[in-house]
């Protein structure tokens, strides 16, 4: 648990995996803890978990708690136990996510509703979601429970907001990015910030934290959502091009929309809202969006989003780690690869 | 708050009627609260939240916490959080229950996915989840979160035991009451434990209130399942002859299948795990159980914990709510109507 491999940075790595490796024995024992409490003697629920547990995901938003706890000069364990919460809530909003998308695939594998069916994955969501709490209770933090518990509700709330936007082209941006900060942002906000309660920061530094993972998350999925038009598969996120084929209202169509002339909004009408889809739609769907800057101003927005989270956490004390952190949301924004 | 409606107790009304008068206040602030916590600025959550905690149910569970916490002297408030957090854990149940059953009803009216759809049931289902967490966390106790995060796991993992005793005929009687003690019991002790954890009695005593939800909701369960096949509809239950056609293996099928000759095997084998059913089917298997004895016997076992559970309260002191939560055991083994 020391940080003594921070020593060896080396700049030319990505930040996700500079900070996988300053961070790789508590990322161990968060690994650890996670096949542990999704153990069962009810055998289907390991192997459902494990699809998604042990699908080699980055580790985001565990990654973003240990590193929040680091950063806060935590010496306990406690922030084990809450980086496996965090990623518990998220696994189990992978698995719900899918049967209510009904999809198909999650980062390029079968998903778990297609392997296991929808009701194993709606099961083993809620028994992950209640596992994350038990962690929780471990913690022996109220406040930590309280933001956990409040960001749950919180991503079921976006969720069901998505319900409304998401074949809808008369969305507003303001509406688009409500879900974005409820679905992605809540989670990644509440990451950071817990590590702070748990390292009894002063209230300042806990909500720097909590200002660097909202603008953190809503950079990362504007950007994923950007990034789904630019034709190539984004690192942490989806293939592109699926979100077209779901007819998903995100910044960049609605932008595209905003700027459409008549013919422009029939195709978009077409696309999106009533999903008739041909060969070729995609294609165009791109060049549309790059005639009106669609792209490139998602990931501005992306961009402007991702200053506000270095700019928080420019509180803290010069680090290796509040370094990581800060290349962490370029990295984030102008991932291409 | 007080009790004094307790004086003009009624000995010919239903226990669970007098209980409900005598926790009139309560019950009623618990009702405020749950609409309180369902709200949301995204309308379809408090619309599908209200179709089923508005529907008119018994409130058995936040009447247990309720009964229990008095019964312990507890002169506080949180009781009626936790009678709240127990109902929405409850109804969040329901909710992806009815999703994974595919069912059309719910207590005899159209179920939530039937009117809405799945998707909002399933994220209504984790809203309600989280919000039971966030009532939780304004108690302050985590003995209280320590239990009720253990019991929603265990729910979660009867849940997905009962996929593989379905329709599962080689089902052990002692599978078939582990996945009984974990969907219905489980939630039915812990919701009169945490009554006690409130009001600070003795371990002795906390112990005794878990001993005694744990008898009565699987007592409250085997009935509810032999009554299936009374004929008649269970008054907190469901529809007669429905377990059936949906070909649950419930405690009267096992015992039935268990004494059956050749030819009883195969009408089981075809109607129970095949579900392949023809008119007259469901009377032919009322007669069978009647030939087997299968109800009474279950109803026997249901009276065998119903004793187990007065035995367990039977360490508190003399008072109408005492006397009144031992006729509840009577109550839910030999409602007939």
């Amino acid at each position: 648990m020391t940080l003594c491999k921070h020593a060896a940075r080396d700049r030319t790595q990505a930040p996700m995996d500079r900070l996988s490796i300053a961070l790789a024995d508590d990322l161990a024992a968060v690994d650890s803890m996670l096949t542990d409490h999704m153990n069962s003697s009810t055998q289907l629920i390991p192997q459902v978990a494990a699809h998604l547990v042990k699908a080699g995901g980055k580790r985001v938003r565990p990654v973003l708690t240990l590193a929040a706890a680091r950063l806060c000069g935590y010496k306990g364990e406690h922030h084990i136990r809450l980086a496996a919460a965090v990623e518990f809530i998220h696994t189990a909003t992978l698995l719900h996510d899918d049967v209510v998308d009904g999809s198909a695939l999650r980062r390029g594998k079968p998903a778990a509703n297609t392997v296991f069916g929808n009701k194993p994955s709606i099961l083993v969501g809620d028994f992950l979601f209640s596992r994350a709490f038990q962690l929780m209770v471990e913690t022996g933090s109220l406040t930590v429970l309280d933001i956990l518990s409040k960001t749950s509700a919180i991503i079921s709330e976006g969720e069901v907001m998505q319900l409304a936007t998401a074949n809808n082209l008369a969305t507003t941006e303001a509406e688009h990015l409500a879900v974005i900060r409820a679905k992605t942002a809540a989670l990644f906000s509440a990451a950071t910030e817990v590590g702070g309660v748990l390292a009894g920061v002063p209230d300042t530094r806990q909500k720097a934290l909590h200002t660097y993972g909202d603008r953190l998350g809503i950079a990362f999925q504007l950007a994923d959502d950007a990034l789904d038009y630019a034709g190539k598969a984004g690192t942490i996120g989806k293939d592109a091009g699926d979100d077209f084929r779901e007819g998903k209202v995100t910044q960049p169509v609605l932008r595209a929309f905003a700027a459409a002339d008549d013919t422009e909004r029939a195709f978009w009408l077409r696309t999106i809202e009533k999903r008739k889809q041909e060969d070729g739609d995609f294609d165009h769907a791109m060049t549309l969006m790059e005639k009106h800057g669609a792209i490139s101003g998602a990931l501005d927005d992306a961009r402007r989003y991702g200053d506000e989270a270095r700019q928080a956490i420019r509180s803290f004390p010069e680090s290796d780690l509040r370094d990581d952190l800060d290349d962490l949301v370029g990295y984030v924004v102008d991932r291409d690869h």
